[in-house]
């Protein structure tokens, strides 16, 4: 704290300390610490709220648990007065794929961008207090820069520093392609911060080059530096890579309570205390209490991830969905039972049908060899005895209740 | 030709051969050879001019004989009823220098522009007819580009074939700092060409790179490709650097009859070749004659010099002065004598001086202890005798004839 702590009282000083504890809980970096308290600092003597930057890629709006992980600091900031600044890169949209990923991605309209915050907006209220939070599209700023603003701006970075950035450094190695354009993403996300003035950057590990050009051009455009906040990435279900929509790994939070409880229980033991640190409500000293129960074996890991979805579901459906999330793992997972409520459907085939031809007919598989398949891996139960034989036939009676592996389920009504 | 050939009649391709036997005299490279032969017989087939860029540095009017080289180029295809786009790059002189070399280049204001362009026109007049000449300057358009448009143009383009060229390859070899801004300048010259419509851009060897850029963003943007015509650089009077103002090694096409022959005069022996073939306007027949009778002894390189002096003089201020011009060099250089026409000043001080105190009052020198070491170096002479003592006192007399140096002379009146 430097030169500021000299103007604290006693009272100031706990406080800002108990404001730093909270914002170092679960961060992978935040550059530079001294910085930060600095800030805080400051903020706690004039009374003035810090501004919290988090910058949103419009293009896919689907928030899964991955993104809480940032929204959860974003929360602990708003919870101590501090003003957050959701940054919807709509413009920066508009150029394609900067990861070399698909280099080939279409550029969003402004309806789709529109669209995509709303949905954004929707899913955060979950998580944080959107009624505290300042929505800025960076369409406002960017698309009035001139030929030449951009020029002034290019002049403030070299090539060399921006061939840092791990990705560009990368594709420059193996020979693959970085279009020119490419290196305008950081440059306008170092600008947005500039034009917002903002304290502090929020973003993944994978963000940190990025969130440092806000730095950097604040620094050349002479205005205060914004301290980089960079929470750890979370791995998906895969226990491997990084929670994504597209890589199939994720728990939703719009996802229906069994759908997240299920989810929950295919988390990999070994990344059991990063969730509970991560994406849970739960206090410091709780998560601590989790960790060494797992540790000493006084909780079974199955009965910990029982814990975590039930944590989970109660975060986004509250906890009677939670409770009802369990009870049904319980009774379909655990006891091997069926579930009370299952889906329905009308018949209005013929009578007698072979099994295989039922399940397609019923669409709980797409192929007469998808069935046989399943048949054989012992995975199709009628009212709840194996089906050993494909080529089995089935009397339709009402109530006739049918079950494609663990989780799918289908009444029949006569 | 290939496919245009057949519709061309005979006098039509004997036309074509005829202009590019023209046009690849004296030129370092042309790229692609056949698409210049395309486009001239398509311009003979179809009686259109073809347009010719000339790019222009805002920044630099004064202009010398190492610009002829290009210029003569621009007249050759003028003569043949081609169009001449002159491209005053007022929007690129508003960034740094590229060259790395001055780093803090100050950016040209408007009416620097404007008055640099004006310089260029009436220099330019004495080499092309400035009336079949379009002017054109790039902020009409460059200026008016958004930020997106600008995005969309660098998407077009990759950093790796931005590196190759050779002074970002060397600076980034280097370590030395090369500014993001920098890589527009290519990306504009190209993009110049896309509106202008250019078929041929000439430039200097040094313009390789940039006027490859040309083709490539009319491909990338569905025109048909330029023609790169570059020339050979011309070396200053140094024999080894490029001819340039900052460097002093240069003729100006400005500069009086007097100093155009007295420097060409110091052109080393070994580049007498070159310059007679890149900025006399003699015909390859009679160059060929000079080279072959250097060759063999006929001519002297003195002389030969002296037809090289004369002959600018002769381009540039006409034969009269060309003549009057070899005739001073003769009895100055060569007689020793006292030209007939110096500068006259009419005397108003005391009728006795120290030699020290008349060559500083009348600004011979700039200083005593300067006119003290031109007499010790025996360089000064007064009425035609040499000067030997440095506190020799002269007295002053009408029509005194003040000599210092070989070329300065002053007569006093009373």
């Amino acid at each position: 704290m430097s030169e500021i702590v000299k103007h604290l009282t006693t009272e100031q000083v706990i406080e800002v300390k108990r404001q730093m504890e909270i914002y170092r809980q679960g961060v992978q970096d935040i550059i530079p610490m001294e910085e930060l308290e600095q800030k805080v600092a400051k903020s706690v003597l004039e009374n003035r709220p810090l501004k919290i930057k988090l910058g949103l890629d419009p293009s896919a709006p689907d928030v899964h648990l991955g993104h809480t992980v940032v929204l959860k600091k974003m929360k602990q900031f708003q919870e101590n007065g501090h003003m957050i600044q959701l940054l919807i890169g709509d413009f920066t949209g508009k150029i394609g794929d900067p990861t070399g990923k698909s280099v080939a991605r279409k550029p969003l309209t402004d309806k789709e961008v529109k669209y995509n915050a709303k949905t954004y907006f929707e899913q955060f209220g979950k998580v944080v207090d959107m009624d505290k939070v300042e929505l800025h599209y960076n369409s406002e700023w960017l698309s009035k820069l001139s030929f030449e603003e951009v020029i002034q701006l290019a002049g403030k970075i070299t090539v060399a520093r921006l061939m840092e950035r791990d990705d560009f450094e990368e594709r420059m190695a193996l020979g693959k392609p970085i279009s020119l354009h490419e290196f305008f993403y950081p440059l306008m996300q170092g600008y947005d911060s500039v034009v917002l003035d903002c304290d502090i950057e929020l973003g993944g590990t994978d963000q940190h080059f990025n969130v440092l050009m806000g730095r950097h051009f604040q620094e050349k455009l002479g205005k205060e530096k914004q301290v980089a906040i960079l929470m750890p990435l979370l791995e998906g279900l895969d226990g491997v890579e990084k929670m994504s929509k597209s890589k199939k790994n994720y728990i939703g939070i719009d996802e229906s309570p069994q759908e997240m409880y299920g989810k929950a229980m295919s988390i990999p033991d070994e990344l059991m205390n990063k969730y509970f640190d991560l994406i849970t409500d739960f206090s410091p000293g709780q998560i601590e209490t989790v960790k060494r129960e797992l540790e000493t074996g006084e909780l079974h890991p199955r009965d910990a991830k029982m814990l975590l979805g039930k944590t989970i579901v109660r975060m986004y459906h509250g906890p009677a969905a939670a409770e009802k999330a369990e009870q049904h793992f319980v009774s379909v997972f655990q006891q091997g039972v069926i579930p009370e409520e299952i889906p329905e459907i009308e018949w209005q085939g013929e009578m007698e049908k072979t099994i295989i031809d039922l399940l397609v007919d019923l669409k709980l598989l797409n192929s007469k060899s998808e069935a046989r398949r399943m048949i054989e891996n012992r995975g199709v139960k009628v009212n709840g005895t194996k089906v050993e034989d494909t080529s089995s036939r089935i009397t339709i009676t009402n109530d006739l209740i049918i079950q494609v592996g663990k989780r799918k389920f289908l009444k029949i009504k006569i």
